[in-house]
């Protein structure tokens, strides 16, 4: 770790690419003293149902059904958060690593290919890190549909992963995983990509309201923080900085799917939170992804004109090719890792 | 940390309790040096759903419905295990915490109170911790139903939860916490209760054969290990020792609801695994239990029978009043945990 940290020290967030490189792999032989990992939920509410007939459920296959009451009372939307405690942080605020749709925290933990990943990575650095699960996802749990959840639940096909995530080109997904063709150059660890099919968790299309609140009174609970935040998981944070200024104090973007209009959203409150958009490669071969750019662009251009820090770490344009939508499980994440680190010791946001 | 250790040292399995009790506070002040916090999945395989009709999915409440392909290849059977892998652990071989029926691995991290739970209990005491998700639950992810789990799920309600983990008496539960009334005596923090709710998560009445095939390969990939267990859990342990019992170097049985029964499953090879079974308080007041309690108790005079150590640890018995089915979210579960602890030591678990 500290061989890495003089690697950060010595380097600048533009240049630093091919100097992180050599050092990426250092944070592996890491350790750090933990006060206390745990979590908690938090948000959410008691939901009542009544005066649903008996549902009949078979309990062994091939059994006849028994009766059983769906009546009662359950609590229902809130999220989940585990934190891992440093004894002594060298970074001034918790890091909270939020996923993205589809997906639970995660995303963060441990690589598929089995190497470590961010969670691991910004630990190492002196960051007490939270990483949770958004309501409907993972250890948050989820509700009886349709009576509490308005609607069915989606669960996505490894096809639409492997298009969505920049994987391969539409069309390149096979059932077969020797039949699959990636992009030339792909940094995904593509031998994982099944093992990365198993993190991935039904979601709803309807509880957007919902999980902002679970989102707003986690900040409430752990925040001043620094968001990591993914993909779907953007929006969730830009509206949680809205709501909560004073508590968000930077916000790293990996991807965002979404964001506010600023023609129709006052951003004014964001000023003073510095934020970055990271973006990896081949978003413009990417019919969904060249959509989905457009509107966290013009947020971030709107963050810029007025005023605020507003970074871009576009890698291709560093001469860092490859990376997919899930940077965070690439083969040089660590190194990617690294200029989001640079970037946050840049600004002072760490001791 | 020390101090507490000294605490156990100086104590024995029979005479310890109220020793311990004194010391129990202590390990929230402790503090470990960390060499990786991390997670797999492990078991699954690919499922492929084809000539299925397109679903209608509401993407905004109120609007028209949308066609979604539900037909596709997913993961599905998998688990999820995530560690706390010690810089140096004083424990001989990691530890794993596998939770109870209708839950995740919440269970044994920050209780519902917010004190810390079992997790950071073992933790401190040295030992690195494994903390799995079984299929279906929590970051294990689930599937489509009835297409790929034949069944629909259950959602536990409170007040089954109340009585089934013996917070209460069987009609003691209400929907305002203000008029609950808990067992006289309890250890379960009951303003907690509605907290400890939010860690329920649906379950299917046929997926046993997939968990154990499951927690069958965690086994494999993760130990040689120990194996704290709880309620339904239990039956998976069992077995899982049962194909594996090289792999498995003891078992603490935390009220298991099930067992095998040794007259038609052979189970000499786990004469040199050493139990502990463990047992709260209330059970022969509740109906359930009452009954449930048989099948462990058979299995663990089974045990004995043959000349292996299958101890016990009847909470009451030793003058510890008060527990319920959830006893490590009680408030003395820092005294309970000493107490397995300091079988561990008693059976050469340690360095």
């Amino acid at each position: 770790m500290q061989t890495f940290a003089r690697c950060l020290t010595s380097s600048t967030l533009l240049a630093s690419a091919l100097t992180l490189a050599g050092c990426a792999g250092t944070a592996k032989n890491a350790s750090y003293e933990v006060a206390e990992v745990g979590s908690f939920h938090v948000g959410g509410q008691q939901v009542t149902l009544s005066g649903l007939p008996a549902r009949e459920i078979v309990f062994t296959a091939g059994a006849a059904p028994r009766k059983v009451d769906p009546n009662g009372d359950f609590e229902s939307g809130q999220m989940y958060a585990q934190y891992v405690k440093l004894k002594n942080p060298k970074a001034r605020y918790p890091l909270m690593l939020w996923h993205g749709g589809g997906l639970a925290g995660t995303t963060w933990e441990t690589k598929p290919d089995g190497a470590p990943g961010w969670q691991q990575f910004f630990l190492t650095q002196g960051h007490t890190v939270y990483v949770p699960d958004a309501m409907e996802r993972g250890r948050a749990s989820w509700s009886r549909y349709p009576e509490i959840y308005k609607t069915e639940p989606f669960f996505r096909t490894k096809q639409e992963g492997w298009e969505l995530f920049r994987i391969g080109a539409d069309g390149s997904y096979h059932s077969d995983p020797a039949k699959r063709v990636a992009y030339a150059g792909t940094q995904f660890p593509v031998a994982a990509f099944d093992q990365f099919g198993k993190q991935s968790i039904p979601r709803w299309a309807t509880n957007d309201a919902a999980t902002q609140a679970a989102y707003d009174a986690l900040v409430q609970k752990a925040c001043p923080c620094v968001i990591v935040v993914h993909s779907q998981g953007g929006n969730f944070a830009f509206n949680a900085a809205l709501r909560a200024p004073d508590k968000i104090k930077a916000i790293v973007a990996v991807e965002p799917s979404g964001a506010p209009d600023p023609d129709k959203v006052d951003i004014k409150a964001l000023k003073a939170i510095p934020f970055l958009f990271v973006w990896g490669d081949f978003v413009e071969q990417n019919t969904s992804w060249k959509q989905y750019i457009q509107a966290p662009n013009k947020f971030q251009q709107a963050l810029q004109a007025q005023g605020g820090v507003a970074d871009r770490l576009d890698l291709p344009q560093q001469g860092i090719k490859g990376n997919s939508h899930m940077l965070m499980m690439d083969r040089n994440s660590d190194q990617v890792a690294a200029l989001v680190q640079a970037w946050m010791d840049k600004n002072g946001l760490m001791k």
